[in-house]
């Protein structure tokens, strides 16, 4: 990778931009596609994976013998690793359940917060060159835990019409029945509106290529909701000279492997463990069957050589990187001072690998600095958190007064006759 | 209002429907806004304040002594009951503050979520017929409370270039000093772009007429969050032949008079009530000074006789209402069952406005039906949740094996790595 020695401030915020995505007009051919999915439904959603995907679908849903045959072509090994994982996401997003907490802001007014579950989820599961059901677990986990009744899974098939046995695995693992071997634009546009099939949904999750991202952006003027804005992934290491070089080289590999356009930087005050770094990756590159990909993605990234851990904090935070790990024996002491990332791994045996897959915390997270204003994936995102308040008589004589006034001074004379009414046939 | 007669529940779903809002095309003039304040910063905002608000702006930036001299002109009683409202919202809103809770998910792993507040925040308080302090207290407490360091108020001046003085006295009260007096969709690109004068923000929170939501919704396009759809504002009652119809009347005026396009619904499983309610209505009306904004929007609303209660509370969750009044004796013994709602207010007692003012729960809450997927603003909207984990050696050792497993046969194999390299030097 580039190094750049101490780049002075005022070009900071410049380094911490994020390559241009191309921003192609998809919005044309979503609006055609949600459309014709609108009018024509489930025919509609067929003749688009043809045109996209060149597949022929005879049945848009799963059958269950599908799902539950899925398992046999699973290695003992692999269902053992997934029902790890499956039980470390749970045990993580049950403690994010929220309890009730009363408050009585005044005597005789009780105020409280209750979650409610988003009733019907749409969960998107990419397709492309491997089967991603670490992200069914992701998504389906917290989905299942908030109390979603109705969890859709949607995820593009293979040119036979079939979806991974894995993805499908994982999905009867955690309950979910409803699958539909349908991906792209159509998929979100089928979610959106509803099909004879497919269930219409109120939020849409998931990663996915720019159709799908363009797709979910629209979805969002028919009053559903997103997960969250979506860029390529990306991964920042803070290192000092207690890092060790070849664990960092791997955790760099291990994002750059995800695709070209996935962002990698490295912060460090040692210009040792910055060059060391680089002889790793030259090492540990060859041995990747993702090579080339690997290779393009490290084209636009960087490791920077700072002054000092609090500039590299500093810098990190300016960043907002989706995923920071902190390599260095004093990580512990840095993470007060993190205030924009989207996760976390605090020390040199926290790699990021390790929260992709199994250690319980999500890893649907905000990339290209969306870190700064949104958080990832949790039991919140599955939720809505519904306020409640009951007054007593007291409760009213003690606060109505208070309102009154606040109400004429706001000149909404309605307002405050709703409590004059109330206090007037107290007596008041 | 009219008043409908158990209708069969397959027009239920049309029933809830809103009134389509007139959706004009604002997104051309909302981009051309957006251009000249992103190029020409305060000048292209004094320019358009002039052209869209006839207001001659000489300081965009309220001063310290304007804000200072507010409270002269309040009075005590006033000032009185927004310092009660505010102690309530405090105490309401520091108890959505989320404590850290460390999981270890497996032994040696530990996982866990910190808060940390969105750094720079806009607030927006519309200006208009009457001048909104309580939203000023709805969104500057929890902002002040959630540790956001730079928040910014825009609300737009009268034409002689003030602002209420209701509304400097609030900012002033809870520790907001960077006040401008701009409004429209000149404020949010200048909340989006930063100009000389005004601070670029990250989140943009508050209510606006049709300008400032498409601004809103264009804003988000420029990587800035906001806190949620906006519509009408509306009330649904759910009523028993317990309720007061006073006091509904009273609650249905109260929602009634915010504008033509206020959404007001009474469900009722007694026609003796529905009547009563529209008798209360038009006697209560007359005395209102906004009587023809709430004639108007009595106009798109509707009262339905249901079989039961049940009944009513299924087409209540249907609905999703913004605010949910249940006025019965067994309110209590609904409020599991309500799964769709933005507040609710239990019991004859617990009216709209005083939630709209001083009981301490949040008024800027979801409408036109995004209950169903949408939370209203609390804590949780100006903070990001971070996770966190750390391994100990015992950690990798405990749960690399799992990770190896699942990275590889998602293909990705430099993820595997990254466990391999660590369990490797550990000897493994």
């Amino acid at each position: 990778m580039k190094i750049l020695l101490n780049p002075p401030k005022q070009n900071w915020l410049a380094l911490t931009q994020r390559p241009q995505t191309r921003k192609e007009t998809l919005t044309d051919l979503v609006i055609k596609v949600f459309n014709e999915v609108k009018i024509k439904g489930d025919s509609a959603v067929i003749n688009y994976s043809k045109q996209f995907d060149a597949v022929e679908l005879t049945n848009i849903s799963v059958s269950k013998e599908t799902i539950a045959n899925a398992e046999k072509s699973i290695s003992n090994e692999l269902k053992n690793a997934i029902q790890i994982a499956k039980s470390n996401i749970q045990k993580f997003h049950i403690a994010q359940k929220e309890k009730v907490n009363k408050i009585e802001t005044t005597l005789g007014v009780q105020c409280w917060r209750e979650s409610r579950a988003i009733d019907s989820v749409g969960l998107y599961i990419p397709g492309g060159t491997a089967p991603l059901f670490s992200t069914v677990l992701m998504l389906g986990i917290p989905a299942m835990i908030a109390g979603c009744k109705n969890i859709v899974l949607c995820t593009p098939p293979n040119k036979n019409g079939e979806i991974d046995n894995a993805i499908l695995y994982t999905a009867a693992l955690i309950g979910i029945t409803n699958v539909f071997c349908v991906g792209g634009i159509q998929a979100i546009a089928a979610l959106t509106y509803g099909t004879e099939t497919i269930p219409k949904v109120k939020k849409i999750f998931g990663p996915g290529n720019q159709y799908v991202t363009a797709a979910k952006q629209y979805a969002q003027n028919n009053g559903v909701a997103i997960d969250m804005p979506a860029g390529p992934s990306e991964v920042l290491v803070i290192a000092d000279n207690t890092a060790n070089a070849s664990f960092i080289a791997a955790d760099l590999l291990s994002q750059a492997e995800h695709g070209a356009d996935s962002q990698v930087i490295l912060l460090t005050d040692s210009f040792k463990i910055a060059e060391a770094v680089n002889t790793e990756i030259d090492f540990q590159i060859n041995e990747l069957p993702r090579k080339a990909l690997a290779a393009e993605a490290l084209k636009n990234s960087k490791t920077i050589v700072l002054q000092n851990l609090t500039e590299c904090i500093d810098w990190s935070n300016l960043y907002a990187p989706e995923h920071l790990i902190l390599a260095s024996d004093t990580a512990e002491t840095m993470v007060y001072k993190i205030t924009n990332a989207g996760s976390v791994f605090i020390g040199h045996y926290s790699c990021e690998a390790v929260g992709d897959y199994a250690s319980g915390t999500n890893h649907t997270l905000p990339t290209n600095g969306f870190a700064a204003n949104y958080s990832g994936v949790s039991i919140d995102s599955f939720v809505k958190k519904i306020t409640f308040q009951q007054l007593s008589v007291e409760g009213i004589i003690n606060i109505g007064p208070t309102v009154e006034v606040m109400a004429e001074a706001e000149q909404l004379l309605a307002h405050k006759n709703a409590v004059t009414v109330r206090l007037r046939s107290l007596g008041g």
